[in-house]
């Protein structure tokens, strides 16, 4: 039907939480705009936010240049879990990419069934310090879809940090035991964490502590309840001041070190330094290449709403396509109507997946069909302007 | 945001039944489309198939030329009804539309109240006769929507034709009693009759009797009961078969005859000729003249799905646009998934009306909002589109 010239669309989705990884997004988008113009030229960048998928999306961008590898860890309770983590060539090195979610998620039942009080980010920093020995001195660390609040001290401690009581007995980097933490000695941290770049992928702007902070933002969504807030707070703030002095840096009032628990606080007191996911993913996966000469941008994500604008991967996909002035559309599961305006001022429409009335289960169950069959009938809409 | 010239849009949508009449529709339609283009050249032409909902069409889209009358008549029950009817100015003469809808709907309370076999169409014929004592001899009929199933019995009465039993009694002209009618004398129907031109609007193509008749068909969602059809059938067949003698016309095996309970065949029977409702409301609303130099046109309906390429609405819309090379896209408060591939041969992308899950309840309530939401945004991938 369109007697344009096949156009060139950029396809950079994120994931679509609960139903579809990034990639899958990709493939359902393709096959319906497939439909409308079989011979388009169409570059597939699945996207992420530095939380859970961006892996997979980064590797799934960077295709031969990255290779995802195993290596088991203690998991947020304790129990030896198998975590993916990436490894990507490039002009300055070999960068590794550590997905907390893959160490300490949130969907890990094993790691749930533990007491939020109880669970440590050690296997990160075992999995980091297993990258130190593999020579790898660049990192990129993806927060976000943690089930920890330790403040990182887990990580820390696997890493060399000693932590001890006012009897100089070692203190386990746990919430729960962080508040008779007497002494923090940093004089065992691992020595080439001062070599090492790390760059901490992340979306959230929260600081470590106070009405603000993980405790009280993301606490309950992790299992704290409303009485232990104060608590773990109060725990969290004891270990910072005290690792801060330690290791002679300051990070938790950095806007973001609250991000994944507290995570990216420590990962600040060792030289890591906060940028958005979304615009490290961006990067690592060639978006602006791929929407050089491009005719139409497709950003998407489960569920969009005024969120979506804090610089999720759509909002960087728009501010890229608008930069080379291609027309972006959002095709999302769901579009809160109540910012609709808004996103408005960013994307040349924002369709959703629903062709009628429908349940949230069924738009899950169905994502993938639907995925296609609204991508081709927006194409088609597309394709109408063209003409 | 587009840099392109204002377009000109065709907005012609059918009503969404049970939520908003076709003129609403548009306005919401419109609402926002102006959002995207303050300037465009919007022609709002509300459609309809000759069902519920014709005569708002007709008078909406043909402005001063037409004006609303109020004429009270017997309802399906009996029961005096106001109905609305509409008068049009035109180079032929004057002429009246008729919505049977407006005296025997399916949704008037008072006339469902009777049981269907006691239920008449005599109301339309005192409508038609008063639109002849009001020197009206050009008539649009609009079918569809109706409880009855007296085969149009009811309007010849009122009309003038005679029915009677074997001992020369009159006989009502309802369901329960045709069977026993033994005489039917037309020597005393409106002799204006002959002298007019009868437009029947339907987009039934059933007959009067059998297994795809009107009893069959129809009979079952106007109360007629699984065991009574049989019956009901056969009563038609004997008025058909009487009455087709006395008038000296046979129409009850004409495709169509079976629609609004066999009115059509009644119909049929005084001179009235069997028309596509979409195509008669499209000529009288100038839907064609409308689609002269426009960029887009916008089609839609309560639930597009196989039906939909029955000559609907939106499917006349999009023949007639395509005839022209306009682009035209389905705006609809739910498209079936099933029928996607069928309804992508004749749109330029179907977009349903929700943003995301949401109940049907739901969909109804917020219609408008949904739609002008949805038309702007799908408004904003076509102007992406166009640049």
């Amino acid at each position: 039907m369109p007697a344009a010239r096949p156009p060139v669309i950029v396809v950079a989705p994120d994931s679509f939480k609960g139903s579809l990884d990034a990639p899958a997004v990709c493939v359902a988008i393709v096959r319906g705009l497939r439909r409308v113009w079989p011979d388009a030229d169409i570059r597939a960048r699945p996207m992420a936010d530095g939380g859970e998928g961006t892996l997979d999306a980064v590797l799934a961008a960077v295709g031969t240049a990255g290779r995802r590898h195993l290596h088991t860890v203690a998991g947020a309770g304790g129990a030896p879990t198998p975590a993916g983590w990436g490894l990507l060539a490039g002009p300055e090195g070999e960068t590794g990419v550590v997905e907390v979610a893959q160490v300490v998620g949130i969907t890990d039942p094993a790691g749930m069934r533990a007491p939020v009080g109880a669970r440590s980010t050690r296997g990160v920093g075992e999995l980091i310090r297993a990258l130190l020995d593999a020579g790898i001195r660049h990192f990129l660390v993806g927060l976000g879809g943690s089930s920890t609040n330790d403040g990182g001290a887990g990580m820390l401690v696997a890493l060399g940090l000693a932590l001890s009581d006012a009897g100089r007995r070692p203190v386990p980097p746990v919430p729960d035991a962080l508040a008779s933490v007497a002494t923090v000695d940093a004089s065992t941290l691992d020595p080439r964490l001062a070599q090492s770049s790390i760059t901490i992928m992340s979306d959230v702007n929260n600081p470590l502590c106070g009405s603000r902070g993980a405790t009280a933002i993301f606490g309950p969504q992790k299992g704290v309840g409303p009485g232990d807030i104060g608590r773990y707070d109060a725990a969290l703030a004891h270990f910072a001041t005290l690792a801060e002095r330690a290791i002679g840096r300051k990070a938790a009032a950095n806007p973001g070190a609250g991000a994944a628990g507290g995570l990216v606080f420590a990962l600040q007191l060792v030289g890591g330094e906060f940028s958005s996911g979304a615009e490290v993913v961006a990067r690592r996966i060639g978006l602006d290449d791929a929407l050089a000469g491009a005719d139409w941008a497709n950003p998407g994500e489960g569920r969009s709403d005024a969120q979506t604008l804090l610089r999720k991967g759509p909002c960087v996909v728009a501010e890229k396509a608008r930069a080379r002035g291609v027309p972006v559309t959002l095709l999302s599961g769901a579009v809160d109507p109540a910012a609709l305006a808004e996103l408005g001022g960013v994307f040349d429409g924002c369709i959703a997946l629903p062709a009628g009335p429908a349940s949230l289960a069924d738009c899950i169950a169905g994502a993938g069909t639907l995925l296609a069959d609204r991508a081709e009938q927006i194409a088609r809409v597309f394709a109408a302007g063209r003409r």
